[in-house]
């Protein structure tokens, strides 16, 4: 497993070049970026030379593409989608993410049924690349409700969802939070093939009843009550080597620098990756 | 479009073989019959003997899995729907239909999810043997809420049902109470590729407020209000050349004989037909 | 049936531009051009402007994707396939067509396989916009031992691989020079479904025994010993009302204008369709 | 990894029960057999009860449809593919293989569109039931040129029909015999992704030059050339937790008893997975 970030939970970073920066030297070994603004910016040889020279990798890119919205919408979003895949290839970045909100305001059986469909052509394209598509869910019990109609927010519904779409390079976004308030167990990541999962988020939760966790009240691994050693342990057990990146959602910015963010998540990713036995960077 | 009849509308008739004499005696030209049922019964040429000599084809089969419940009940009735696909190709069938329901107690987008790929899955076996899927939207208002969500009822969500599952055989079946219930009109009809039906059903609706109009409260063609005028003629116009069944569900069974009932379904096509500029049996 | 026009047939026309007004000025219907290349100049609703001021539409694109090559090239075509179909679909053209060589150096097995993975990827792209995909399969003799194996030249073989790609939007093009030497008949024509067919094209072939036919060597509609009246007929029968294109392949550039070409291949297509008892531009 | 047995390389067994008692006590923990034939003759619980009683598990089914030959024979295996998934998944076996000759006397790219569609269509009805299709890559230099026209021998051309096909359930059957024809490396065998083997051969080959060596005059594991520690080594190095089946093919039966085989077998196995560092049956 590699250790890698997001910027949620990095502050205020002043760019993604300098966030590559970061990541590189506060010991990180992969980040989730937009590769194709980078290589818009920096050139194909450049954003490598960039990644290289710091030592991190392109962990996964977002899904640039509105599949929750009209039609007209979505399509325009698919140019871009084939451009942001040969760019994560050009990078070596082999995965690719979007979340699902677990209530809508649509009739859901219907924005399924679309939905489905608008992801499977996303996935063709991004497979024609090389690259996998990751479904999170989200599990905050506030946001089951914040919509209309329920839609779908446990692991066995969306990897019931990714067998509808029926597309070999699409599985799950493991985010730890999502796990916790799923109130999923270690057990039911080791039910799961590795190749089933995509990408990892890792983050923690404060002391709270389940169902009064907010989405955005996250804490940084180590901080919280979520038995991420278990997680971990569990994710290691079924042979799970891909990236485990960090994503802390909170209320407002925090106010420390960058630089005293990114040592207090290496701080927090040592803690749980040393109690759950698994040595740096390592499989 | 050849002119058939289901069951329902005709009482008690005894078996499936005086079924298609009674068709065949009434001036019908298909039935919706088990074709897998009548070649145990009677053998794959005497199967076919006894439809040739009435003059009469299979209009389309049942789908006889249960898609709608546990996933061991689904896998349960996959055996058998490889020996009735087998069976319908065997005669000369090509079509396959099941109904939605308009509502239902499970989530409705995760229940979306599974039926999609068990549809899909049913949809693979029949295309192995040339056989269409129709998928039947169903529009009384009373079922959207009989059931604790809203599952989907319209004939473009159904469409984007189709799509989602993704296979090329899968379309519509068209139902006149149907499209009078979910208030279609013509040109919705004619916004329709003939591809996109697979079969068709016919029966007409008392002259009540539509909102009022119950699934079992049909008319036998011809003796109420829909449009069935419009309805035929624009599948006409679209090229639709299949089969049209009559198919009028009714609370109780009819107390006349089936050959009094089966005259009366007979001067009902006759009507709407003739209404409609369609010879008899013609394209 | 709209009649149209490729490029392939009338000389030195100088743009596409051109193209468009000569062949609204003849009489001609459709036009078969880089609807991309066309917004890039005149923007979209310029070039929906110009296509309308001269009464013809887009019949189809080509596929702007190196499909037989190395996986590199493959993949660097996929980005302007999205923006081909996307330009399609605001012209409103719904079709995009490649051909097949009927032989090949590579070990045929693999590169069919090889081609169906391409295809299917071009054909979801393209599905996404609503544009269908048609292959054409290639009949003269000389080119199914042009290389050093057999790959496919029939329609069979052609609609077999249209069922390995799998997708509902593959279809055939028809033209009327390789159905005449692949020997089909009407019958052949008759035997299929509307929608199997993407595109059609015409063009004529001399009076020579079918093996002796180069790909090349065509003539104008009418000006040769293919059976167009069946051909049309037959399509006219099964309900095929997509467009016709001219496409006349000669060894050198015809030295007459792009006007008296255009003035010749109208009156060819008057004669055929005339002959095959099918009114202007009607269905 | 689990030790397995197929049938060939153990002479005459008089049944397969006498074959899951031979293998359990030979201290092999897998057998490739016949699952429905099983169920059928014990009923699912004693044939279940049959192989936990001995310690052994299914490896894999054999595809029992004729995907090479015309569509009738094909159709007419389908019914008895899903009453065969349906038995495999009773016993809990995940596996069905086929093989692949290298040569064929079809138009081989004809051949490899229609199998591509047949075997999608056996990888959909095995994949509702939770099983996996390995397709085996067949290396033997004299069988490249047994038949008219080249077909596909590589592991390469192997996984690239694997995408062609499209379903997330088909992958490689792995044999060491067809790794060596072909020429591979341990390097070939870590560039795969453990899911990408369904299962796994090992047997072994004379001393001869790679072209010399005929398909049926294979050697027991650890008893010819092959680099079997490497070969083990590489598959453990990847992740692959599957099985790995002895499969000896021979120009006549051999004459020693079951028993004797059995311990031959066995003696082999413990010599080459000692050899590579793997402990008996661990992972």
């Amino acid at each position: 497993m590699l250790k890698g970030l997001t910027l949620a939970g990095l502050g205020a970073v002043e760019s993604e070049e300098r966030f590559i920066e970061l990541a590189g030297e506060g010991g990180f070994q992969a980040v989730d970026i937009d590769a194709r603004g980078l290589i818009e910016r920096l050139g194909t040889e450049g954003a490598a030379a960039k990644l290289e020279s710091h030592g991190v990798v392109i962990g996964a890119i977002g899904l640039p593409v509105e599949w929750r919205a009209g039609e007209d919408e979505f399509l325009a979003g698919l140019p871009g989608l084939t451009e942001a895949a040969a760019a994560a290839r050009a990078l070596g970045c082999t995965r690719c993410c979007t979340y699902i909100l677990p209530s809508t305001d649509a009739k859901p059986a219907h924005f399924m049924a679309v939905a489905t469909r608008r992801l499977r052509i996303c996935a063709q394209i991004l497979g024609a690349y090389g690259i996998r598509l990751g479904l999170e869910f989200v599990g905050p019990h506030h946001l089951r409700t914040a919509w209309k109609y329920p839609f779908i927010w446990t692991m066995e519904e969306t990897l019931d969802w990714v067998e509808a779409i029926g597309e070999p390079n699409v599985g799950l976004l493991l985010d730890a939070y999502h796990w916790h308030t799923n109130g999923l167990s270690v057990d039911d990541i080791e039910r799961l093939q590795p190749q089933q999962i995509v990408h990892v988020h890792i983050n923690d939760a404060p002391d709270l009843p389940v169902e009064a966790v907010l989405d955005n009240g996250r804490l940084y691994p180590g901080e919280g009550v979520i038995d991420l050693e278990g997680f971990l342990r569990g994710l290691q057990r079924i042979g799970y080597d891909g990236i485990v990146s960090q994503e802390v959602l909170t209320p407002a910015m925090p106010e420390d620098t960058p630089e005293q963010l990114i040592r207090r998540s290496k701080a927090g990713f040592d803690r749980v990756f040393s109690a759950a036995g698994i040595g740096a960077g390592g499989r």
